[in-house]
């Protein structure tokens, strides 16, 4: 009944976006007695199976303590292909190169999402993927953004520029500007690079432009998915209101 | 030698950060053959003592792999008292009514630091309190911002309007205002709610006004520190650059 490929989810949001999202079939549920007041007559009407166990059980299946009475079984998360970005008039894309925090990313997915951008791209390599707890972090999120996953970040950023897209780097380097201070392309990928390394050479290389959020003190620069959070929004609402 | 009051922090940069900022006396670090290579010259030349440990030993002292070899006994933290922003002619800063996640509070910090704002107040109960995960995720900005703690965070709040503050809730409510649209005092106070349930109704009511970010969709709203980044960092701005 359950493939090997099978993916297990948590918390009671996120089986809520799944049974609104309908991207993914949801194949088993187990609850507790409380989370089950709320969600049996859903799961009946929708034809789900599930099934009642103790807090600890749930415990057990995926270890984490945050489950909030819900586990489910659901089909393995789907990446899209970057193709599916080149046809848009306006398309904002963040790209991550090599962010290794599954709590990161998950946050970083929900801004995109928040923000109205328009999609994600991921390297195969160094990255977190699409987890349990990235769809938990990202509130079901992931369920609703286009994320891409491709074997070489820098080949598929030449791919994009090709196809008429600007490439911004965030990063704090001699040539950056301040991300307030720039135009930006209705076609546009904004990268991201590793929590303690920044981006990596050849994906800088692979920028056409690079930005920087001006910043007190000497201490490390923003948490990444917090950079994310004041940079896209920041470019979203410009892009998707017209207003470049 | 050791206060039982003393704590334990980690991390490389966190380390670098104690040194350079003084404001809690090092008394003691633990490193490893390889970081002792980076951080033993400069331990000798500051008179501090140190001792050579395995990574196990390490992990074994704060149960975090993320030590990077350095773990380090400091004097306990210091919270300022409210009293300290009372006379600031343009002052910022960012109140948490019951946040949580201890990364989430360490990554506030961070951001409260950069983006230029003057303080971070905390109420007793329920909220996350400085510890070696909140220094190492803030990384080492909880030793330059002044963070307060109050047993009432209604009580506080009543009294800093009494010295003249304006305070902000950030909040989705049908009476809340889009962040950006707004003038903000230049002694303003931002306060933020817990990871689930947002204010509480007593803070909410001894705001004079409230806030939010315009976002898409139905999921649930920003992680609190992405909100945080991306409203104080549009505030900050205003403020310490008189341009409201």
């Amino acid at each position: 009944m359950y493939s090997t490929y099978d993916e297990l989810i948590y918390g009671r949001r996120v089986l809520e976006e799944f049974i609104r999202a309908r991207t993914r079939k949801i194949k088993f549920v187990w609850l507790t007695e409380e989370s089950a007041k709320i969600f049996a007559p859903k799961l009946k009407s929708e034809g789900i199976g599930f099934e009642i166990k103790t807090k600890d059980d749930l415990f057990k299946l995926i270890k984490h303590k945050d489950h909030q009475g819900v586990v489910a079984k659901v089909e393995p998360f789907k990446y899209y292909d970057i193709s599916y970005f080149f046809e848009m008039r306006k398309c904002l894309i963040i790209s991550l190169d090599g962010v290794q925090d599954v709590r990161n990313f998950g946050s970083i997915v929900r801004t995109v999402y928040l923000s109205g951008a328009d999609g994600i791209i991921i390297g195969e390599k160094g990255s977190a993927k699409v987890n349990s707890v990235v769809v938990h972090t990202s509130a079901g999120a992931t369920e609703y953004i286009p994320i891409a996953m491709v074997q070489s970040l820098v080949h598929a950023l030449n791919i994009l520029k090709a196809k008429g897209f600007t490439i911004y780097g965030a990063v704090i380097d001699e040539n950056s500007i301040p991300f307030e201070n720039i135009e930006y392309s209705f076609r546009s990928v904004i990268v991201f690079g590793n929590e303690g390394k920044g981006l990596t050479g050849r994906v800088k290389k692979a920028c056409d432009k690079l930005i920087y959020i001006p910043q007190r003190g000497h201490i490390d620069s923003f948490n990444v998915s917090v950079a994310c959070g004041i940079i896209v929004y920041h470019i979203a609402k410009k892009i998707h209101s017209g207003n470049v």
